[in-house]
């Protein structure tokens, strides 16, 4: 392999999915495992299979239909590696991730039992004899295995040194040192690297991986310095997405290595100009929205306020830009769509974008497209990312709207009436609120006999313009897990009523899924 | 001074001020400057005085009131410079702030004209004389001067170093060395700083500064990078907005130090339970919201997803945070006011939250949160946070609503009715529209006569629960400058109509302060 050239390995289904609040289902996560592929990602870590059916499904789902190395997460245990190498079954290029707690703070928090030794040097010793037999038992199924040390950041260098190369004597090929917590100094990370490279005998026999967090703003700048130390793989999220506060930004860390090609010798395959599609899907799939200051992706990444600013762009366009919005995608060439665009048209256009469906997606998009298109006369590319994000992945609807009728203002009482489908069945009622979303969310609970807990609620107006669609997200929260619904609509108070059906819906569909699962399970899905 | 104690210089109300679509009104500045010293910030760079009438208000209020270090930009001619003395007047401590252009870059593209020489060497020379000019004559007001040289990042080592030099002869107290277009990676920008240490002869006649930008994520390990080398001040802003992708964020660098005091001996003396509120209340003056994978201070920052964060963090916390939610000011002791709470109570859990208010302004408070308490049985911090940014720095409003009804469902045409105040005259209007919104904007538009470009539009339910208060913040464009209203109420239409009104209120302000200004002029302010 060329010794400059850095692998991407893409968790956004996995770490970015467990962010709270995120929650795809299984024709979303295809989706987007499309667009990655597109992007030319080199690995796209699909999910972790024993964790539900859901995640099994959506992992050999990918396996099936997308044409890159997909990896499938498990713990250092044969159940675990079992359902991922089933899951990864069907793909062509696989790898079985798989991974151990290494860090003292780990060991002691999650394998106090003494079962795993009784002093913390028994249970160290156990969880290596672990690690090394979970990638010997990996390697039954698949030829690349990846093991990670969880915790890495936090971990004694000599026992990592250890762990590590008592996996690659196993038989890894990919050996990961994640900054779990997000705990390290660039300077500090980057030396571990260095280290590790130097102690562990056999670490030529595997790549170097990184995957680092951003709790204290550093994941990027950690994994660069991961890069410079001997790293070939790094561990990202689109949009940094992620446990907490996430992972290291995708679009980020290959911007930099492009920018500053006149600095590092080291570079990516990533097709940039597919990035700001990438990250528009990611967002609305998982109703995590981008903040106006992010770099790269955000809102304002490429604007300008001040005087100055404005006018050294327009003298100057290197004065203030260090890299075009072309070169991320955001394309100045703005093809509008309306009423008389037609089938083909939408198509295309909705493969641009990165979208590919099936036929009977496209039937989907296209109805809710003519009607979008009746309500405003020019259809911009954001209308058709929230209409895909809306229309195409609807999946088991329990509830649907019928009817709504909502009346408020300063001088009256908000109220609405709803009309519920279930199957065969219609319900109906009338509420008022203290606003005219809070009626119809209690006429909502009232026809159906709930009463759910909200715990956010947004709106954004999609694109500019006087018709502008609203799209709302909602979370709803049931016990330990909360549900993100969304709804669409030139009317947002519409929207609302949907989003908070779609959540409604999200939760029946996982209380269904789940409802065989031992939920007192010890679930170890981070790393 | 302590050599390892690391100057906090906060440019919210000047850099992060400057991000596209942000704009505070001088009562909102000077809520925020209380808020920084609250916090313990070394120097409030409080805003550019020449620019605008109400930056010079703003900076000269701030003065006044604030008792810390109180900064005011100023380009190197006399003019600024004198503008910047005169905000600054009242201040017990102040600083001039003033900067050149520095790299290639920046000198072709804003010092083009033959006037400051013919070949780049000469616009070089001319640039050195300029800024150690601006610098002699800043002394002649204040003690305490600040150089800044525009593009530092970009800009060639040795010229960068005879600038410095320069400065510094003049008696700039403090050299800043920007990476204004945020292009350098940690190891780069490390080494600069370095050698500027090491070339500037009288660099120890100064404190050394780094200013960093976000474009490719690496604002703060930057700034680490400069302290690690030898800057003492690092300039930062709260919740890191400002130009583009914006700076390098406060809360992050000071924790990064704070949890990692094992690891380098730097300190601030931020005061880091204030971390939380001032996030809050930039967050909402500015309506630029954070996003939940935010390090530090956005939602998911302290929440934990997946089966096993959940687990580890029960049994032992230090297993996934590195830091408590307490040790930034995110409070588990929720105080919960409502309609009994009175005059006092409010008084004082507003003081806790950060807010220093007037008698006035304690008026306009409590109004709405009486109002507010009839509707909601439970009113929580963050719905007095979002009334402090809706009612109480409210100035000369144009436009206030005075009626609105409205009517929408799926099976009529939303119309709305709206009567508005302006003055001693009223004017109303019915409208329909694609959605209540649309309808009630349109009716706005009809009534007042005008036809806004609405930009953005979102809303946030502010606090959990099914009587949430809803804020919306919208933007409109008027040529070049785009607007932020806002409006808060539990009935987001009405909020909605709020905000539009909000926003036109903000755009006659603006044409009034800004009717008599050279609007031609070449205004540098950014670095």
């Amino acid at each position: 392999m060329d010794s400059n050239r850095i692998i991407i390995f893409d968790t956004t289904l996995r770490d970015g999915e467990q962010s709270p609040g995120a929650s795809l289902n299984v024709s979303e996560k295809v989706e987007i495992a499309h667009q990655l592929a597109r992007m030319k990602v080199d690995v796209i870590e699909a999910g972790f299979p024993i964790s539900s059916p859901a995640q099994f499904e959506a992992v050999r789902r990918i396996a099936a239909e997308v044409d890159t190395t997909i990896a499938g997460l498990s713990r250092a245990n044969e159940k675990d590696i079992k359902a991922a190498a089933d899951a990864l079954h069907p793909a062509p290029k696989k790898r079985i991730h798989t991974f151990s707690s290494t860090s003292d703070f780990h060991i002691l928090g999650k394998f106090g039992h003494d079962r795993y030794g009784k002093s913390l040097s028994e249970k160290r010793n156990t969880i290596i004899k672990m690690s090394y037999d979970s990638v010997k038992y990996a390697k039954t199924f698949v030829d690349d295995v990846e093991f990670s040390a969880e915790d890495a950041g936090r971990t004694d260098l000599s026992y990592l040194a250890e762990v590590i190369e008592a996996a690659i004597e196993a038989g890894a090929t990919t050996v990961n040192i994640p900054d779990t917590t997000g705990y390290t100094f660039p300077s500090e990370f980057g030396k571990k690297i260095a280290e590790l490279k130097k102690r562990v005998k056999n670490i030529d026999k595997a790549v170097i991986s990184v995957h680092c967090h951003d709790d204290l703003g550093l994941a990027v700048a950690n994994s660069l310095a991961g890069i410079e130390n001997g790293a070939r793989q790094i561990e990202c999220t689109v949009n940094g997405i992620g446990e907490r506060a996430g992972n290291a930004s995708l679009e980020e860390i290959v911007m930099a290595l492009r920018v500053r090609k006149d600095l590092v010798e080291y570079y990516t395959d990533i097709l940039t100009t597919e990035i700001y599609n990438s990250s528009k899907m990611v967002s609305a799939f998982t109703g995590i929205v981008v903040q106006r200051n992010k770099a790269i992706v955000g809102d304002n990444a490429f604007s300008h306020e001040s005087g100055i600013h404005q006018d050294g762009v327009l003298k100057n366009r290197d004065t203030y830009e260090i890299m075009t919005p072309e070169s991320v995608g955001i394309s100045k060439n703005k093809i509008v769509l309306g009423r008389h665009s037609g089938r083909h048209g939408l198509k295309a256009r909705l493969e641009y974008l990165g979208y590919k469906l099936s036929e009977e997606e496209l039937d989907n998009v296209y109805e809710a497209f003519t009607e979008l298109a009746d309500k405003k006369k020019e259809v911009f590319d954001d209308d058709l990312r929230v209409l895909m994000g809306d229309e195409v992945h609807k999946t088991d609807e329990v509830f649907e709207l019928e009817y709504l009728q909502v009346q408020s203002g300063s001088s009256s009482i908000p109220n609405a009436v709803v009309k519920i489908k279930s199957g065969e069945e219609m319900y109906e009622e009338a509420a008022i609120g203290d606003g005219p979303v809070d009626a119809v969310f209690n006429a909502i609970d009232k026809a159906l006999n709930i009463n759910s807990e909200v715990e956010s609620y947004q709106v954004r107006s999609v694109t500019s313009g006087r018709e502008a669609l609203g799209e709302v997200l909602i979370r709803i929260r049931n016990g330990e897990k909360s549900f993100m619904g969304r709804g669409i609509s030139t009317d947002i108070i519409e929207a609302s009523a949907k989003s908070y059906l779609s959540a409604l819906n999200k939760k029946e569909r996982y209380l269904k899924e789940n409802k065989d699962l031992n939920e007192k399970e010890d679930l170890s899905q981070a790393i």
